[in-house]
Formats: structure tokens, sequence, C-alpha cells
């Protein structure tokens, strides 16, 4: 396709009217669906199902009643699963409830109420900064927004955060406190971290002492396309004498059922030690039933991979519509970039700066709704108003592809209706 | 049985030398019992094990479904099962993860870092204080201890905490932020709060706008001989026009399955609204289909009404022993004072001053665990020594039995031995 960019005012013009014309024939289809979350389809979570034909084994390895009072950081044979699955050692784990966000949110807020390392609680600071590669997360930018944390957003590149960017920033200033990273297929532009990247997080100089790393692996078995390994991070941490840098959490919401799946943490012995003695102020213990659930439904963690390659399976056809549909429609129009992901739940597309809003407020009218545009970036604020997050797992591949033929049209639209203002 | 404390320096002596043979004859059985913590024996949890047959129907009358993402304080109809179980509007209600404490932690973490009621975060205060009605819940204390607040123990009286002096301290120090209640079988003494009681708790005028009741409600439901009505504390302080007064809790952990049960927590609508909006930055839900779980179990508040029965049936052999063997060994003696409680998981025996921690570790000698003398106060301090918490439902009946008959030895022996260290 030619580059719209390059079309003439009069060109764009009839594009515009051609346009305008199939978007109304959109608008009068009265469409309703949804793309905004990434919630996996029901026809994915019937995938399953067999979770409720398991009647737990209550009685652990080692004799314990998991029906009753106790056991404050997880089953020892839960943590045997999730040690062979993500080459984390048991001891420097801890198994949580049902929600990793509620793991990191807490993480946080007890470095705020009791400090962490033996520094300082950050409560006490006048200022405390995290940085935010961006696109990214908005959930991971609501909860440092909550504590009051000044974000300052990061670029990404396709090997993960601008690191000489993030290097030099954290040398600098001990008031930053943290980075979020989702290290792996990130959201939403699906980027993996480069060995290169993970070693220079784990072994960079930085100038507070408590700097921490928000180590959120939540697609850490999540392929679509292709498996990418990871660094070790709590290794490489450890090997360069920051072992208490990083925190490192995952959970099963993505593989069994979000919101009542299996959370973990994990991180440096003496950052566990710290993080129990708060926790067993906190709780007598997590829902072992569910722990254990979790782990004969699965039996090991071989059996997680074979699940995530039914899930991989089934996802795959949706991720095919969403990259299909824009190489199709936008490939060579100037009007948006996208990188193809290997993994995970989110296509993240850059439209013409200035156009996100408009693309998602056209699809909205249209009866599609995407993630707001600006979600992505901290406090809600994309400064090119460029990035849409696409949320392929929900719809049916049927309403999905009417919603990218829509959102492809959108993008069309708003970026040819700014060609015509800057004219 | 007459009165030890009125023998003779002679007749102690002689009984001392009696008692000493009995505890050495106990030793030589190398018992070990555990009756320290409020656990439900394994047959008491047989009686739930109908839980694990439950195939949860996923989907929610609003048409949910709860598999997925969502529902932040949880679905509608499990609000429903405890509004009709507690009498508490569903609007002013959260369904929270496994652990009532978990959530009272929460609730005093959120009053530090952000504040309560439109008032200044408490971690920016110089000085928290709380009232501890004593002997109380060793974990509140734990929770209270954590957050560094002062705690200010409050003598108990039959119908709650000593109300008098509760309502004098808060009218005069506005650093008392709130306090401890178990208000029906309170733990450990099973005192059930008088009408009076509540409605004064409710009507106080504090010095402390912010001032909060923390309500745990853990033995709402748990009745053993004879079930107690409790006044509506959250009717009370709204009619007082304290509406923001009280944070209640509740929890199925000692209905169903400790540590995989459902919680809840109601308040007024402002601290619902203000607790949600925090909520949502920690959480996206907790686990729904435990939720459901629960419910499709119990299938309305009265089949959980009826499950108590059975329940109270299971533990009333036990409290039995308890008090028939207090009665027969230690009534009359002068050595130790209790009160028949109706309900709830604990008998609490008072020793003759000075007698508590050496009847506690006189018992561990010969092998039977018991709470920790102490531990029913304020940073582990009895500060009269008297207190020990026994808890009957663990153990069988036949260890039951063993354990109460060397308990009251241990108690005759180290209150003999105190009498003729005075002489």
């Amino acid at each position: 396709m030619d580059a719209i960019t390059s079309l003439s005012v009069e060109q764009l013009k009839e594009l515009q009217k051609d346009l305008q014309e199939q978007y109304n024939s959109y608008k009068a289809r009265n469409l309703s669906l949804d793309m905004s979350r990434g919630k996996p389809s029901g026809e994915q979570l019937d995938l399953s199902n067999k979770m409720f034909d398991v009647k737990v084994d209550y009685i652990t390895q080692d004799g314990i009643d998991a029906r009753n009072y106790g056991i404050l950081d997880g089953v020892l044979e839960v943590k045997n699963l999730f040690s062979d699955l993500l080459q984390i050692p048991e001891e420097q784990m801890i198994i949580g409830g049902n929600s990793s966000l509620n793991m990191m949110y807490d993480t946080i807020g007890r470095c705020f109420l009791f400090g962490t390392g033996g520094c300082m609680p950050w409560s006490k600071l006048p200022k405390v900064k995290f940085l935010c590669p961006a696109p990214g997360y908005d959930r991971h930018f609501t909860v440092t927004q909550e504590f009051g944390i000044e974000m300052i957003p990061i670029p990404m590149t396709a090997e993960g955060p601008d690191m000489d960017l993030v290097e030099q920033l954290v040398l600098e200033d001990d008031t930053i406190k943290g980075i979020w990273c989702v290290p792996l297929y990130s959201n939403p532009q699906g980027i993996c971290y480069s060995k290169e990247t993970v070693k220079r997080l784990a072994s960079m100089k930085t100038a507070a002492k408590d700097f921490r790393i928000m180590w959120d692996n939540a697609y850490g078995v999540h392929y679509v396309y292709k498996k990418h390994e990871l660094e070790d991070i709590l290794k490489a941490a450890k090997e360069s004498g920051n072992e208490n840098r990083v925190f490192y959490f995952f959970s099963t919401s993505k593989i069994t059922f979000p919101g009542s799946g299996v959370a973990l943490m994990a991180s440096s012995p003496e950052n566990i030690s710290d993080i129990k003695k708060h926790m067993g102020a906190q709780t007598i213990g997590h829902d072992k039933l569910n722990q254990l659930r979790t782990l004969q439904f699965f039996k090991n963690a071989q059996g997680i991979l074979e699940h995530m390659d039914i899930l991989a399976k089934a996802l795959r056809p949706k991720f095919d519509i969403v990259l299909n549909t824009l190489q199709r429609e936008l490939e060579g129009t100037g009007l948006a970039f996208w990188t193809n992901p290997d993994g995970g739940y989110f296509v993240a597309v850059d439209t013409l700066e200035g156009c996100a809003k408009e693309t998602v407020a056209l699809a909205k009218e249209a009866g599609v709704i995407l993630t707001s545009a600006g979600a992505t970036y901290p406090y809600g604020n994309d400064p090119k108003d460029t990035n849409i997050r696409i949320a392929p797992s929900y719809p049916t591949c049927e309403e999905l592809q009417v919603a990218m033929d829509l959102f492809c049209l959108c993008v069309k639209l708003a970026g040819v209706n700014k060609l015509l203002e800057m004219k």
C-alpha cells in the first residue's frame, strides 16, 4: 500500500470521505465489543475446567492437614512445583493468595511502612520516585500512584527499558527507589528483555541503597508463537553483590482462572526472611487448599508447560487475526507502527502523533471498547498520544475480526483527519 | 474441697510432696499434646469435607463468569448469604480473601498510609495508641505492635471491657485511635458484650475524630452451649452519629476450613467507599470461586446455622471435659478462677498471682503445650501473671482429659509452691 502520509490534500480529502462512509456503516451495525482488558475468554477458561474435578488431597507430603491453620509461606510441594517451573530456590519463595498484584502492593506497602534492607521507611522520606518503562502495565502505575510515588517514564527499546537512561538516573538520584519490569512478553508491547538488559539491571550502581526491581514475570510461560528464555535476575543480582535488589512475582492467574489462581513472590533470603516476619503479623497463611488443587491439577512443572501449549494454541488464531489485519490494513500506510509479539496478552499499536485518543474515541462511538489511550503511560499521560493497547484474548475470533477491521479503519480515519489538520 | 490457700505450712508441704509425686509420674509418661492454639481438630474439619464435592457453578446470578477477573468486593449472592446471617446490609460489606486477620491488618495499614475519615494518616502522627481489652487475642496485639501502636490494656468485666475506663480514656486522649473487640464469646474468656456495652462503645465521645472500633466478630455464630444475641453495633453507631467508627470483621475460618474460608468486613458506606478505592489499587478481586463454593455448600444462612449446630455438638464434649475437670480438681481450692463460656474456642483460667508462667512451664516439662502465659496480654505481659488460655478444640477427648488432669495438677503444684514461698 502507498504511504497515506505522502498523499496530497485532495487525495486525503477523497480518502477521508471514503473512510467516513465506511465508518458510518460500522456505526449503523450497533456493535458492542470489549477489547479493553487482558482477560481470557470463556472458551479459554473452559480449558482449565477440570480444576473443578480435583478432589483435593489435603494432607501434604510432610503430613500436615492443609485444611487447618498454618504454613505461612506456602505448601512445600507447591513451592517445588514453581521452583521447577521458574528455577527459583524454594527457600527464596513465598506462595501468596490469589493475586500477584496484591503481593506487589503489599511489598511496596511494607517498604513504605517498615523500610527494606534496613533503610528508612519510604513513608518517612520527603520524596520517592520510581522508573516506569512505558508503555507499561496500567495497574503497576496505579499502585505507584496510590503510594504517592513520582513516576518517571522510561522509553522501551526492543531489548527492554532504555538502559543507558536507567543507569544514568539511578546513579544520580537517590530518591529513585525502584523500577517496574514485565520482562517477558511485556505488557503491552510483548518485548522480551535481553540477557544484556537483565544483567545491567542486576548489576548497575544505584544511589539508593534500597533500590528495588519489581520483577513482574506475569507472562513467564505465556508464549503464543515462540518461547523466549529469560536471564535469571535473582542469580545475576546475587553475582553482582545486589542480592536484595529484586522482588520477583508470578501467578497462575492466566494459567488457570484469573482471580482464583495462586500467586508467588521470590527474593533474596534476607528479604524473604524480613517479609515473612511482617507477613506473620498480617495472616496465619494463604489458601493452602487452592495451592494443592493447583498442584494436583498440573501434577508437575511439565504439566503446566503442556497446559501452556494448549493455551498458546487457543490464543494463536486471535493474535493471527490482530497481526494479519494490521498488516493488511495498515502496513506501509505510515499511519501505524507495531511489533509482532511472540507471547503475552497484547499487541501495542502506535498511531501518528496525536491520534491515539481520537482512534479510541472513534472505535468507542462505533461500539468497540479499547483500553483508554494513555492508560499504558504513568498518570494516563502518553505525551505523544500514540500508544494503543489491543487485547485479543477476550472476544471470539468473529468478534475480533470485526473489531480489528473497525480498529484499522479508525486508525486510518484519525490519521487522515490529523494529516489534513496539519496541512 | 477445702481452700488450699488456707492450709498451714505443714499441710502445704505434705500436699506439695504428694503433688510432686503425681507430677513426676506424669512426666514419666512422655506425653506430647498441644493445646496452644484455637485450631479445630481433624475430626471437626471432616464435618465440612463435603465442601470438596462442591463442583462450583461459576456463573453468578447476574451472569458473570466468576472464573475470570473482576468483582472487587465480592459476589453479590455471597454478600446476600452473609447479610442474612449477620444482618449487615450488602452495600456496607466487602468480601475479602481467606483471612479476616489480613483484612484487619490491611485496614490498620490503610489508616497508617492514607488515614481514615479524612484525617491525617496515622504514620504522620508522633504517637498512636489503641485500647486492648485484656486478656484478649494475641494476634490482635501482634498487629498493633507491628505498626508501632502503643497498647493500653483494659480490664474485662462480665459485660465486656471496663466501659467507665474506656470512656474516660478516649475522651481525654486524642492519640487513642482505636480499640480491639471480640464481642461474642471473647477470646479467651468467652465473654459476650452486653447491649449496654455495645451502645456505650458506639455512642461514647472520643477526643480523636478518627477513633475506630476493630469489631472482630470471630465467633459470631460459634456457640457451644448457648446462643447469645449481639447488639447491632453498626446500627448503634449510626444512630449515635458515629457511623464511621466501626470496622466489622467476620470469617468462615472456623465454620469450614481455617485458612481456606471466606473473610468479610463491613463498615459505613463512606468507609466502604474509601476502602474500595484503595483496594482497587491493591487487587483486581479476591477468590470468587471459593466464595461461590462456600455459598453452594451452605445454600443459605440457615445452612450455616445448622452446620454450627453440628460443630457445637462436636465441640461440647471437649468443653465439658475442660469445665468438669476444672470444677472437680480446682473448685474451692482458692488456686484458680474461671468462667464457663457459652461458646467460642477457649476457656480462660486465672491462677494465683505469679503462677501462670510456672503452671505453663510445668505442663510443658511434662509434655503438654499450652498457650504461653502472658500471650493474652499486650506485649505478652500479664502484669499479675495469672491468665492461661485453654484451647480444647484440637486434641481428642482422650488426650484432652489427660492434658486437663495434668493442667489442674500443675495449677495446684505451682499454687502450693507459691503459697509456701510467701509463708
